[in-house]
């Protein structure tokens, strides 16, 4: 028994989510039991996804149980196991959640996977060499398929899921265009992660603005667009969509509150015989050894450079959490839990 | 030279299309020259995509000139050749427009096609047996892929599109549920070409309305949904879409005349994992032959027994095609033009 601390969903939000939400515990991890391992989290993700959860309402993922510890990947180290697979010292990867500790039955299938942490530093698995980097590796591939020579974009694209999209997109010969949140966001996508254009949405006060915007950026028009945020980005990206143009929908963060959030002109799905698919990338396990292994080499090799927000402290983690809500995070956001 | 009447767009809509946008014209047909024939048009083709070239804008085909013949599918007889492929007497269908006569080019690829109307009426070869058959096709094939035993959703269910596609899924071991206007047309869906239930949508007056009769339909939800309306019925739809189903998107009637007609839960085609995807049959040239082959098997069959509203004489034409767009015509929209 290990004393271990513990962030639990107290309440669901009524509209926007708030600290009030979540309440952090004491508590011990339990006895081990044969096959199990006990493993202590150096890093916890945190991730938009996880905000969905926190409704009581129909979505891909069952709700977050109320009173239960906050669902999330963490990784970490064994630091004991009743498990022949895991050895004290492996550094592992797994759905720890929000807490210090966490006891893992080593045999469950995907549960948790060994990493090496030679050239790749264990933070990144929670990110670029993570479910994050997955995500745009499967939306790039398998929905978007671009040829070389399309025009990418990419929204909240120096967040863990926009610099794997571009730099995988880049490795494809495209021009990859980002949008995010500010002037600093933006300098850093052209210069740290080697976006040919970045687009800072702030400076824009509708639709019909940044689609001009996007026009300038894209003089060619927009052949693939991967959407993390919604709203009145994705209506301005839809106006510049070429022909036969491909977007893959992982997130819409500017609905997660539960505002109305209207695609303003479907019509031109049609006029532009575009293609939008929606995908989880937990239900695509199938591509992702081949998706890690290409991310992994992008990060050794350093073409990938992935930034990261870290907060300090399991009881940092809502208020970090809030803030990457509302894009406060620069990079990956994680929470450092030793 | 053969003395011929013609319907010109005279001038465009502004907001809804009106008699005055179009003018009747008598005309002669120009001296036939070497590799041309003659066609004397039996039937008129009357679909809603004219109703979009009608306008000024970006398309998907360029708009319809104003002072020109207005384009059109069109089924008839060669009464003149100077072609060694054409005699006079074949029956063909062709692209001639709004007019008692049309001359061809004969080695233009794709500009007539010879049918053989021993088992399938001249007529049908603008509707089931046509382009709308093979809309249906497409959509239901290629984008939809149903599985036996799914359910399939298509709106305006006994036009010439709804009506092959119901045949088509029928066919393929799908619960098929359509969508129309008006107790009459419902009971024909389910009597005559059936459909396992069709809803009158304008029993409902609004989306969530709507959407708790198609949960009636749909037990077991909605996999595959073919559109050719849009606005309120597409949302109704998504709200009743099962995880993975694919949405295709031939035509958004609803939005024609240029008013708004956005899609209220855009974050449901994430939730639920869907694609939409809008296709142009005339983009998709190498699968005629194979849907034109199933189409016509359907009809000479007697399974597939598509209904008409035809309107006698070119004078007519313009009346008759505001109707179409109303919804007032009950399966294909032809005009006779002898």
């Amino acid at each position: 028994m290990t004393a271990n601390q513990q962030v639990l969903l107290d309440n669901r939000p009524t509209g926007e989510a708030v600290a009030g939400n979540f309440k952090l515990v004491n508590s011990e991890t339990p006895v081990l039991q044969n096959g199990q391992v006990l493993v202590r989290h150096h890093f916890l993700s945190l991730d938009p996804y996880m905000r969905g959860r926190m409704n009581d309402s129909k979505s891909y993922t069952a709700p977050q149980s109320l009173g239960e510890v906050m669902g999330g990947g963490t990784a970490g180290e064994v630091v004991e196991s009743r498990s022949p697979k895991y050895q004290p010292g492996d550094k592992v990867v797994g759905m720890g959640g929000w807490q210090q500790y966490s006891v893992v039955s080593a045999d469950a299938p995907g549960a948790l996977r060994k990493v090496d942490t030679t050239h790749v530093p264990l933070s990144h698995y929670l990110g670029a060499v993570g479910m994050p980097g997955v995500t745009a590796w499967y939306g790039l591939l398998k929905i978007i398929e671009p040829k070389a020579g399309e025009t990418v974009v990419v929204s909240a694209a120096t967040g863990a899921v926009g610099s794997a999209f571009g730099a995988l997109a880049k490795a494809r010969g495209c021009r990859t265009v980002g949008i995010a949140g500010g002037p600093d966001k933006c300098r850093y996508a052209v210069d740290e992660l080697g976006f040919d254009a970045c687009i800072d949405y702030k400076l824009y006060k509708d639709a019909a603005a940044l689609s001009k915007a996007l026009q300038q950026a894209c003089p060619d028009g927009i052949d693939g667009y991967f959407e993390n945020v919604g709203g009145m980005v994705l209506d301005a990206v839809l106006l510049r969509m070429n022909a036969f143009g491909r977007v893959a929908l992982c997130g819409m963060i500017a609905g997660y509150d539960g505002q109305p959030l209207p695609l303003n002109h479907p019509g031109l799905i049609l006029t532009n015989r575009l293609k939008l698919q929606g995908f989880i990338v937990s239900e695509h396990m199938s591509i992702w050894p081949e998706a890690l292994t290409e991310l992994g080499t992008l990060v050794g090799s350093g073409k990938l450079r992935p930034r990261e927000s870290v907060a300090q402290g399991l009881q940092a983690a809502p208020e970090a959490f809030l803030g990457l809500l509302k894009g406060k995070n620069f990079g990956k956001q994680l929470v450092k839990l030793i």
